[in-house]
């Protein structure tokens, strides 16, 4: 498949991650995921909950969209599957509300736990007592046309990430990461490992130990020059 | 008038749009209210409000401020009836914060409902104890000076709408929208048009129709080239 | 002391400033204390809260990082007095979450009540939960290295503002002011005098009486040029 | 004329500017012509040529485009009479490149002397070679499509100002100012009499005087507070 | 290959799209190009050329660069071949000058005929003299460190656009473009169909031929509604 | 002295650099000076220049300006000697066109070599054809006021960077650079001794000479784990 045949298309089957894997990264937050990947898979900081607590956990089905057109997102719900978060790009920057109470309605019961969008929300109030969580760069009140056909379940790139249809989305308080399916059992056993001594560092910390002992971080630091003046 | 007699200028008599019109008006959200007026009239995305859940809608007195000079919102002041909302714009942009508590005060004693301000507001705690809703581009505690004359209730130009003194402003988590005063009576029936069947149609929605059925878009869909792939 | 050697060094003593002075400058919002100094001293309005209603004041240790390298926040911590507020500039713009939930444990166990970043800062909602309040120019879940050695207590620009360890800053819904120790005590004397009659005022303009009264602007703006028309 | 039937609508018989007027504005830059009017008029300054020494001066043919949707600049094609200037606004912000060489092509085969746009342009070379002037808010490849109708010559807002079709349009390397075309004259007047005497106050500043000194500051400098240090 | 094991890595021998098909399209500017892929492949209107006039056309050897670290770029050249094109990504938002007139002369020494980078450049001057395009998001004399691994030849997001080793770059004052190199030949033949009657058309609309007439619009906007008024 | 006398005051005696070191830093670029510095003292990369190959190098004399108020630039320009370069801040962020022609008139008159502003500037055209170099934030027609007193000759931070009067500023197409006074003369040493072997690593770069052996990175880039994949 190439990108000169992805306008216009819908793929009813997509190869989403490993539900387990899955379950056990929705039980981490973003900034944990992205590291457990390498510090990768973070989209840009412009994206941002609807409100605060916001937290979500699922399988991408992709849209991609013309500017000021959100045609694809009614095609879109019909592939949505319990579990799924959709994963809208818009072909080029344009800051219409594409999404509101209606196809949240929608989506959500079709199944899905959430929505990330590269362009802009409306209903945020709606939504907002729905609690259906969604990620966007604007927030605006402009309605869309149904004008122009784009594509579901391509390959997008939304936000400055490339997201594969059934890749998994961590979206909370701190952004969005998008974990590869293919590695997300390892990502979530990493995540894990990650997050294991975290509450002990937490306890050492809180009781006054620093970090430049407990990380061992003296000698590096004297190593790279840096000097004490009284 | 022209725009060459704007500056100095304030106009104590202006056409407020029908009051009935404007109560109608209020029973809607932005976002209706703009779809009902063709998508037009909506303020730039960048009008923010200082508190989640602020709504209202009023009448516009407007000002036309200078960069970092808050003078002629205290002349503005004398000209707010009851139900009317503040429209502030700026000459130039300047992230001062131009409107705090104690101008808020004065305005809710005149019978303000609201300001929208294409420039910086402060003391937004305050404000949201007080419930006084403000949308505006900055929060900023920079003080102004006041030393220029501006005008009140000539049009001015704000976020990226027109608005004539009179016009009603309707504001809520999702934008700001203006409806001209000799529209009013009209959008506001346009708006309960097509907010009417809204529950039924999320009713549907709710219960798992597709809204490819329910818009009867599977044949225009099919028309525009849209393809499906398994 | 020159900009050439500020890199790799920690100023362990610093001028503090008066401890009553920074009691008395907490009792005073942002936009009072900025006014108080003659309109100075405020940072970029881009430094927001992470969450509504923070409110701190403390004096500051200064931190200098480099984009993408979080490690001389742990070496700032060590230099934490109690009620200590950290001020990290970095050397070039960058969007990563330098600071989280353990550097924040950190930082409590040694004194401080705040950071101000002009940079990313992360899990913000432990942060919230925590109440350890952060001013930041970005939230982001992107992690940091630890490769370069930075400053800790050299004077550096954050936000737009000089600041010099020790100064006092106050920080709350409205933005960041920074106030060099030597005037500390002149700053919140101004303060108080400012805020004497506004009591008295707001009871006015709450009452009716409007501001073009209360503060004489009535012959002023018609000397400026102001004019009414029916 | 309202707002809400403005969506649809080609205005054929517009009311342009005196063509006197029009020919001595052409013979200010935009500084002038905008401290002419009091200082209002001035198009945001994110609206840039897109070639250095670009001037144009024209009446208004004004176009309402919807985002990523050129059709309505083929309709204002026909409007176009010797000496026009195109000004385009969008109904949300895009940054799609809505207008190329072969546009440029027409437009100037109708008389227009230049465009004005707050979206994209394309073709950039070609139009610097062919020495067509474009003031827009960005440069981009991106196509349009044409599915959805907007307006021609109807009011609009382009970059923060109100424009009215044959409003006179004065842009340079320092921006666009636009002139109602009411006060077309007493502008073009007003800016003469500006310049007269500029080459003698040039002339005095070259060999030496002080502004302090020529426009007699050195009295209103000490009573605002002005003190000198040595 | 997954996303996780992409960093720290050097993939030294990736498939280059076809010489004849670059070739050609090379003969076109990125307008042309995009459009002929279907408006899709654009990077986002922000990446500009260092100078008026660049245009290059290569087959793109993609790199991952830490935020102010440019290690990685040293480690690229020894992978260009004559004719690539180097595409660089940053992990994160960081406005440093990752790139200057050393290693332009290197990676022209290598082949490179230019540099797209989604971070900042610097040496402008000399890069300009030496006619060595770069197309970039920022201009900085900022230094960059050589501390932490990314990677060369795997897939990379920049400027919104996924890139992958081997594709085409087209590259001109309008922006950049990238075509897989799958479709590369195919991109170019569509392009060459797209300018084939360009010349034809220009000369009937200088000719004073309206696109409404030139294009059969009359027709479709009229039922689309669109009304004239005199 | 301190930050809360700094309105309203002009230093007539300040201390400038010593003219050996900045006769010797004008013969570097700001990259090169930048570096020789520590990679400290650079403004942020929205301060550019307004014609391409715009180069100056002289020593601060300061401003502080409020927004959309440039009389003190007329107080600043008495205490203009030969080789200063004018550094304006403006107390909150505004983009009104500060400086014109005449203003660069008399600043050439008594010896200025350069303008930065963070801020706007208009006339450019004129101040091209003159060659008086600015480097600002904005170009805008906007025109000012003269009503509020700022200061000259404190020190400022300027586009992020402190200023104090006397330092030098190196300024070029990639950015701005403040030198301190104290240092100028061991910067410029700095500068010199790096650029002193800059030919001969061209030369060996050109001649297809790796900086990967030229550097002797590949022993780090393995021990930092890069591995290389075929």
């Amino acid at each position: 498949m190439t990108q000169m045949n992805q306008l216009g298309v819908v793929h009813r089957t997509i190869q989403r991650a490993d539900p387990a894997a899955v379950k056990a990264l929705a039980g981490f937050g973003s900034a944990t995921v992205h590291e457990a990947m390498g510090r990768v898979g973070l989209m840009r900081p412009y994206m941002r909950p609807i409100y605060g607590g916001a937290h979500a956990c699922g399988t991408a089905v992709t849209v991609l969209l013309h500017p000021g057109d959100n045609w694809m997102l009614h095609v879109a719900a019909e592939q949505i599957r319990p579990g799924d978060l959709v994963v809208a790009a818009v072909t080029a920057e344009c800051s219409d509300g594409y999404f509101g109470d209606l196809l949240a309605t929608s989506f959500r019961a079709q199944g899905a736990c959430g929505l990330v969008i590269e362009g802009g929300v409306r209903d945020v109030k709606d939504l907002t007592e729905m609690r259906f969580p969604v990620w966007s760069r604007f927030i605006s009140a402009k309605g869309t046309i149904k004008a122009t056909v784009g594509s579901v379940n391509v390959p997008v790139v939304c936000a400055g990430v490339q997201v594969q249809p059934g890749d998994v989305v961590v979206a909370d308080d701190d952004g969005v990461v998008v974990v590869p399916a293919a590695v997300a059992a390892a990502t979530a056993e990493a995540a894990a490992a990650r997050e294991a001594n975290e509450g002990e560092k937490r306890k050492k910390l809180a009781s006054g130990v620093l970090g430049l002992d407990m990380y061992k971080m003296r000698e590096p630091l004297e190593k790279a020059g840096l000097r004490y003046v009284d």
